[in-house]
This record gives structure tokens, C-alpha cells and sequence, in this order.
């Protein structure tokens, strides 16, 4: 695993939820697995493919999941409706996007797809490659980014 | 919508699922919609970009997905563990890698991402774009092959 990779998603995470939502994201050390995390209520997907090819999959709580979209909406939101889940794929997105855009710069271009949003209960996602994952923090929630990359 | 395009979603699917599962699939006649049906068990997305832009979205229940894997298997297959999850993947991966070939043909070229696999309770995806949505039979089991372009 190319340590600028990493560097990249870590640089976006943290610069996109800054600006987004205006709150600061603290990450723990990136782990590579074979698995994604089970029991997420909201997940966010975005394909990728170029220099490298794979999903970019965001695990969050509904709780955590309100949260944001309060943030993003600056007002309080407690329901996950179709605009909400629209708002958790915008930040899906725009998260993806500043990574292609790190990558790009490192010499590993990628284009992205647009996100989908799941919403379900104990969801399990399973999918093929290698995962570079990001645990990572939001007040008092927990969340997970993973980079999946076929081998 | 391009014509082609709808016939192109058509014959990948008869052709990927006869010559996988050695089943004919009886397809509806396809709609178009801005959203996607709530309360799948299963579902594959597979985004795509170039010509055109999205996700191909497939959704399943649990017992057509125990089938299908039993099918692919040859053998009876009653759990949707890792394995079941990983071959109805594939069978999302090579549909749709066949749609794209059929799109290249007429001129839209598209490169599709890797499958992910969703299970799950109440499933609820939401996705930004236009929906193809093509109803689909398979023995007695309905399911839904879905083109979310974004517009």
C-alpha cells in the first residue's frame, strides 16, 4: 500500500468535513482488511476506475448520518428522507472527488461515479479487494471510510 | 432515452443469465423512474462512467438470491454468507460488463467499477439521475435490473 494513497484520503477527509460541515473529523491509524465492517444503518458508494479501480465506501450510524445533515442543512434534520440521503451522497461525493483530485497529483488519476446511498438495517457489504480503511470521529460518533481496491 | 441503449440492457440480461444460470429470465416491459423500489434483501451496484454516467442497481430478495447462488454453484445453496454474496457479485459484474459491450457497439462507450453487494433489512437505495428500471421473472421470483443515469 503507497503511503501517498493514504495521505491523500486523509487529507480529503479531513478538508472536506472542515468545510462542509464545519466540524473537526479525528482519524485513527489507517488498518488494511479483507472485510468491511457488518451492522451500518447508511452507507455511502462511489465506484472508481482509472489507475486504480474499486469502491469508496462510507459506514455510518443514522445517528451520525442526522448529524450531518443537520450540519450541512444548518438546521436540525431527524428523519433520513430521500433529501437527506441526497445530502450524505453530495458529501460522499464531494469527499470522493477530493481524493481523485489528491490522486491526480501524486500521478494515480481515478475517475469516480456518482454515489449511492443505502439505508437499510444491519447491513453487510461485501466486496472484492483489498480495503484500506479509515476509522474515524465526528463528536461523539464513530464512522468508517474504506478504499477497496481490486487487486 | 436512446432505444438502444434500453435494447442493449435487454440483451446482456437474457444472454448473462441463460448462459450462468441456465435459466430464462422473462423481462417486463421497462419505465422509467426517479426512484428506486424500497425493500430489497440484496442488492448489487455497479457503478459506471464515460459516455454516460451512474449505476446499474440490482435487486434481489433473499430466496432468488439463495437461488441464483445455487444455480451458479450447482449445488443447493441456503445461506447468503461471503461466497453467496462474492458469485451474486459476479453475476452484477458480468451483466453488466456484457451492457457495456453492447453500449461500446453503438457507440457509447462506458467503464463499469468492480460490484458491491449489499445485504440487509429494508433496503433503501437512493441515487441521484434518471432510472431505467427493467421488471424481471425468474421462475417464481420477481426482481428488478436497474440504469440510473445522471442527468
Amino acid at each position: 500500500m503507497d503511503v501517498k494513497v493514504i495521505n491523500a484520503m486523509l487529507k480529503s477527509l479531513v478538508k472536506v468535513f472542515n468545510e462542509t460541515i464545519h466540524s473537526r473529523v479525528e482519524l485513527d491509524k489507517p488498518e488494511i482488511s479483507k472485510e468491511l465492517a457488518k451492522g451500518y444503518d447508511l452507507v455511502t458508494v462511489v465506484g472508481y476506475n482509472g489507475y486504480m479501480e474499486g469502491n469508496l465506501v462510507y459506514g455510518f450510524t443514522s445517528e451520525l448520518g442526522m448529524s450531518i445533515v443537520s450540519s450541512m442543512m444548518g438546521m436540525p434534520y431527524d428523519k433520513l428522507d430521500d433529501l437527506a440521503m441526497s445530502a450524505i451522497g453530495e458529501l460522499g461525493n464531494m469527499v470522493s472527488g477530493n481524493i481523485a483530485m489528491n490522486l491526480e497529483k501524486i500521478g494515480k488519476p481515478i475517475d469516480i461515479t456518482p454515489p449511492s446511498v443505502i439505508f437499510g438495517k444491519e447491513i453487510h457489504v461485501n466486496v472484492d479487494g483489498l480495503i484500506l480503511k479509515i476509522p474515524a470521529h465526528l463528536d461523539k460518533f464513530t464512522f468508517e471510510v474504506n478504499m477497496v481496491m481490486r487487486e
